[in-house]
């Protein structure tokens, strides 16, 4: 059973905007046993969506198609969708109903014709009611091939998948079983990781793939198996990686499922402990603490940041002695580690994180060179820091700071 | 001149990542004059990585392929591309060196076999180094058109294009001019907008394609022009632009370059008016400070931010009187106002932000509705806020706090 995903709009074709709903489209559909194909965008063009609709047909059993629904001059996926399938498009009461209610609630504005008409729908659709927006999305089975057309909007497509594709789906289809299964390390590069493991890697049976996932500093491998026999597959994952962790002892830092990172396997952590958690981040520029929020529940263990950008900032608000910054450069292993007792003490935490460097391109405050990066680690009886080199990409540097405290916190938090 | 993007690997079709070198790709090559007709993702598979460049040289011109160049067993994209040139793998020893030469630099151990491999070439292709690692990129022309393929990690992917590709492409081939012109405005949506300037709109020419962009309480209008005549389509533009800017005096808040944001308008004007800004984040969780932060040159103005994501550190680093927060609640326009007034006192900076509000899924500190949010805009002289019902969806409420926050300081710094 194999999906092929459709994107369309110019937008991702001249690189204005990342295309993010594939990725959470192939995931949604791996977790039921569909494999994902091929992804393919292609610009606002009738010729080119005929040309992409008619190739997936070739392809794959289900088509889904995102974006170009909009109530736009722009937007043309759903006449393009009726031409494809002979059809022709008839206003649906339900979506203009549906249509009406949002725009009572939210937008509290008449209804424009270019809305009226966003509940025309190819005749031969099934509709996919979309309660977050104007846009309906429609499902369009053609022997036993299916095609679906979704909003592009992120949420309002994700609503979608969620409520009403993958039910829809999995009531029509009978789907095999798919497993992923993630090991997060750190600290070894991906070609010594291989060396290391290569034993194991060959004597793995046919039906598992291994994958090595670098990125700047941390290597994921990822486990995949399908088949028909899930007490098979999931029994041989297992047995794998039980012979695959003595060999990690040093690089593995926990499994990351596909939804969970190295912040919420700290965050679990903490939580477990009854610890808290405060960070103070110069270079790192609100990152850490950005990540660590974006995990629902964070508050019971992360208190906060004090992102002291300017050097100044470490001295009146993180209390940082101007004579360290003096003595030893505000880029250093001192003012890092009084970074962080001092942030601890601020909030008065368990653990804390401080960050000072330099991401470049520029020297800023500091004379130290681009990419040296302190992290420090406090926790209520000791301190400690490390200091980095990450290049001299901006972006690039930030990212593996950030990846670094990560991996330091845990560490330490795992002692207990 | 058409240019097709083949990105290659498992971990993009089961989502494991999001596919972030497209865009870029598309992006640079847009700005050379080079269309992108499609971009197809594929599996680490042989066959249908053949069946990807076959249909790419039907379709394109110059035909980009990243991924799969690793050292190790899953990377099977140089041994594809040899046998789809009827080719073979030859060792080459500038790449060798490189090699060892990175290797001896940073990585610091002896070198395993499966780096040594990492030299093999097709022999047909020239080598385009890649000084950020140790996979290769290539260069293999066939007739007119060209075939590059380049290692799949972003940074190493995006040296090679700076610093390869696009020379190499301006020298082999003449390119028409692109021009895209993004225009940005907040608080009106889509379709209203559309009715607003639809007679501006139909009178276009056949050559300028509009595309509506919306995005969480902001809508980007794209104009887009391509041809051979440059001084025409930018004299066109500008003046389909004077037209427009009447029409939407309200709502339009500034160009957007393809890699300018609002961060980086507010950025120049405070750097203009010689002014500083502080941040006072508690729903947006450090997120106002990283997007800040990611402009490079950000410290001329910004100063920092105070995360206070538990209630008691308002109280403590922030110096919201706890009266404050008994009486109107956590989450409330006087509590942001006091985190705006408080968080520019401690940064001595001109200008602050303050948000306070609801994420969910789950109430928090607060008993609040899910999706309320108070932002707060703090000057020397004066403090206003407002407050906003962003929806129940986590993320969306961070991001639309974060866009509304920018969105308010950026017409209060403009009355400058």
């Amino acid at each position: 059973m194999q999906a092929e995903i459709i994107t369309i709009g110019d937008e991702i074709l001249i690189g204005q905007i990342v295309d993010t709903n594939s990725a959470f489209i192939s995931r949604q559909l791996n977790k039921i046993g569909v494999s994902v194909y091929q992804i393919t965008s292609v610009q606002d063009d009738k010729q080119h969506i005929l040309q992409a609709l008619q190739e997936a047909e070739g392809n794959a059993d289900i088509i889904i198609v995102t974006g170009g629904l909009g109530p736009t001059k722009d937007d043309i996926t759903k006449k393009t969708i009726a031409e494809y399938f002979n059809d022709t498009l008839i206003q649906d009461q339900a979506v203009l109903t549906n249509i009406e209610n949002i725009w009572k609630k939210y937008v509290k504005q008449t209804l424009a014709q270019v809305n009226i008409d966003q509940a025309l729908m190819p005749s031969k659709a099934s509709v996919l009611m979309n309660y977050y927006g104007s846009a309906p999305g429609m499902w369009i089975e053609k022997g036993n091939k299916t095609f679906i057309s979704l909003p592009g909007v992120p949420f309002e497509m994700e609503a979608l998948i969620q409520n009403e594709v993958l039910p829809k789906l999995k009531e029509k289809y009978k789907f095999p079983f798919i497993l992923h299964k993630t090991l997060l390390t750190y600290g070894i590069g991906e070609s010594k990781l291989a060396a290391k493991i290569e034993a194991w890697e060959d004597n793995l049976p046919e039906y598992i793939k291994l994958a090595y996932l670098p990125n700047l500093g941390k290597v994921r491998l990822r486990l995949s198996a399908k088949g028909q026999d899930k007490n098979k597959i999931e029994h041989e994952i297992k047995r794998q990686i039980e012979l695959l962790l003595p060999q990690i002892k040093e690089e593995f830092v926990g499994f990351e499922d596909q939804d969970i990172s190295l912040q919420a396997i700290i965050g679990e952590k903490l939580t477990q402990l009854n610890k808290t958690l405060a960070t103070a981040e110069s270079c790192t520029g609100g990152k850490i603490a950005e990540q660590l929020t974006a995990i629902s529940g964070a508050s019971a263990y992360y208190k906060g940041s004090i992102v002291s950008y300017a050097t100044h900032a470490k001295v009146n608000v993180l209390k940082v002695p101007q004579r360290i910054i003096d003595k030893y450069s505000v880029v250093s292993a001192e003012v890092a580690e009084s970074m962080a007792k001092n942030v601890l003490d601020i909030f008065q935490t368990d653990y804390a994180i401080a960050t000072t460097g330099n991401a470049g391109p520029t020297k800023g405050d500091s004379d130290t060179d681009v990419g040296t990066v302190y992290i420090a680690i406090a926790s209520k009886d000791k301190v400690f820091s490390e200091k980095f080199s990450f290049g001299n990409h901006r972006t690039k540097v930030v990212n593996k700071a950030v990846n670094k405290a990560f991996e330091m916190l845990q560490k330490e938090i795992f002692k207990n």
